[in-house]
């Protein structure tokens, strides 16, 4: 379609952007004052605005399918410093008309004090912060009131959201970003996450714009239509993919695997940088080629590169000249056949161990 | 006045109070729901709802006075975990129209590198963390790029604030609390803090309800029309003193001379505890005594009690009866003539020195 052909934007180009002008470097139509209620700051670092809009995060329909409701008591253990984090949650949550409880971070007793206190009947944060809370309440013998959550910012296996429903917590999760808000969650009954129903969601060979095809592992990238702070094709650095089908929870918009990874694959081998974009240009140069991953590994004392290369053809000294000139290194050429690369959306694969 | 005859409530109250019945001990009129944005825990722990009314903590008017403008970018260094204190301050900004970097206390070298990116016109927090910034500023040989700072939560003497000046930021101070919100304010070109305009402020003899004559110190109590947690004679632990005449800016109504120190006295003398309540009804016995002051002190290894009376009589012994029942302790009595006291607000001094 013709958004593939628009560049993509990475963080690193919307840091230099931010850096040339300030605060947000162009991509932002508001500037201080009521149309831009608090301005943010993420690794980076980045800079962030949050508008004046409720629910500006967009994240109050994925609390909602996570059962939030109004009257509920949030205990919001997301940090509200430099971070959007805890303003992203409480924004959602106002939304729905709950009132919060701004827990930030640490202080596990005195967090435990306020909820014995308090018992709040929802949580929001990590599932690994829930997990320290629920442990501590454990240890001190006091029984945590909620029975829901809404964890995100970390992987959250399956392991874990049984451990927790096993003590009466009936965790969700939800995919979002600092600079997007939600991209995609979970609903009651269905598999992988629902993408947001306001952005367009494209899966693309990590280090390039090009899609990928449905199934397939690749990076996220994102159109937003936020009128305060529109992004246009997005690179989030995150790994997912498109699942086949619809949800059995009856919503119809595209669903996605959920977080697979981090995208950003760069790799230093024999003290050079070898990036996701260098190995996209060696497959630009070779119709025939579908796919190629570069693999790094120690050969003694020495590192070594191989260059598995997917393709019908033969003779692999043919890449030897493209592998230089785009890789700049000499590295094995091996080659396999279509559709035998896993499904794992990476292009580099670091196999090394200094262990 | 009529208000004078309600009783005063405690902290110590409202704490048993809402043990009694959480959260709010019947002190609250919202719940859990929309029209309860957030909910705080401060030291006790005392809980304090947040209505969702816009500048719930009527701090908005401090912001003003302080030069405070649509269009500003504030760096608010107030935590928004647990405590209030960071909503209070931007709520206020957000009802001017002011952007807010949410802070938070730490983080010094971070923060100064976000105020270098983002030019923040204008700061929110403690005196201290202000000189702390700024003198971590100089020595890194960044310039804050702030004008005019919005000071609270501690003394903030004119040598300060003086500091400031010199560096280029006008620094004002309001008196709030987590309870309360707003109390008094400081106007430019003003002497003393002007009252906020919708509470009713008096000043009382600590550990009483009743009020002193003007002029003299004594502990504030404070009354709320908030319609979402009205508090009627909240005694805020506080000592202030009202100032006669009206501000040189313009603002007719009640001035106070800012925060004056700790109004809770209570001290261990020879192992048994003497309040504030109990030296105030030892004045009440006698309609002649108009002050009473506890001074305790060391005698070699031992604890030493003397009771200063301001009386026009001359007995002293006819006072020993009184001293024993409501104070507990046997003491040097000495009567001093009227107005001989400081004006500190002060009914028991801790002379004692274990150093």
């Amino acid at each position: 379609e013709a958004l593939a052909r628009l560049p993509v934007i990475r963080k690193s180009e919307l840091l230099e952007q931010q850096k040339r002008a300030r605060p947000f470097g162009g991509f932002s139509a508001v500037r201080w004052g009521a149309a831009c209620k608090r301005v943010f700051s993420s690794p980076g670092p980045l800079y962030e605005p949050e508008g004046a809009r409720p629910d500006y995060y967009r994240l109050a329909r994925a609390l909602y399918a996570a059962g939030f409701r109004e009257g509920d008591l949030v205990h919001n253990t997301f940090a509200y410093h430099f971070t959007p984090a805890g303003s992203m949650m409480e924004t959602a949550a106002h939304a729905l008309g709950c009132t919060v409880f701004p827990a930030g971070v640490g202080q596990t007793e005195l967090q435990l004090a306020a909820m014995a206190d308090l018992q709040p009947n929802a949580y929001v944060g990590t599932p690994s912060f829930l997990r320290i809370l629920l442990d501590k309440a454990d240890e001190i013998g006091v029984k945590p009131t909620f029975t829901k959550a809404f964890v995100s910012g970390e992987a959250f296996p399956p392991s874990i959201r049984d451990a927790f429903g096993a003590r009466g917590v009936r965790a969700s999760q939800a995919y979002a970003t600092a600079d997007i808000g939600l991209i995609a969650y979970e609903t009651p009954g269905g598999e992988g996450m629902v993408v947001g129903e306001d952005i367009v969601l494209e899966i693309v060979r990590p280090g390039t714009g090009d899609p990928v095809p449905a199934g397939e592992v690749g990076e996220v990238v994102v159109t937003t239509l936020n009128p305060d702070y529109p992004l246009i094709r997005f690179a989030t650095g995150d790994l997912s993919a498109v699942m086949p089908g619809t949800s059995p929870c009856g919503r119809t918009n595209l669903r996605i695997r959920g977080w697979l990874g981090r995208a950003d694959q760069t790799a230093k081998i024999k003290g050079m940088f070898v990036r996701p974009e260098q190995v996209a240009a060696f497959v630009a140069r070779h119709p025939e080629v579908a796919r190629a991953r570069v693999i790094a590994s120690r050969d003694g004392e020495m590192d070594a590169m191989t260059v598995m290369v997917e393709t019908e053809a033969e003779d692999a000294a043919q890449y030897e000249v493209s592998v230089m000139d785009t890789l700049k290194l000499r590295g094995r050429i091996l080659l396999v056949p279509r559709g035998a690369l896993p499904n794992d959306g990476k292009v580099i694969e670091d196999q090394r161990s200094y262990d």
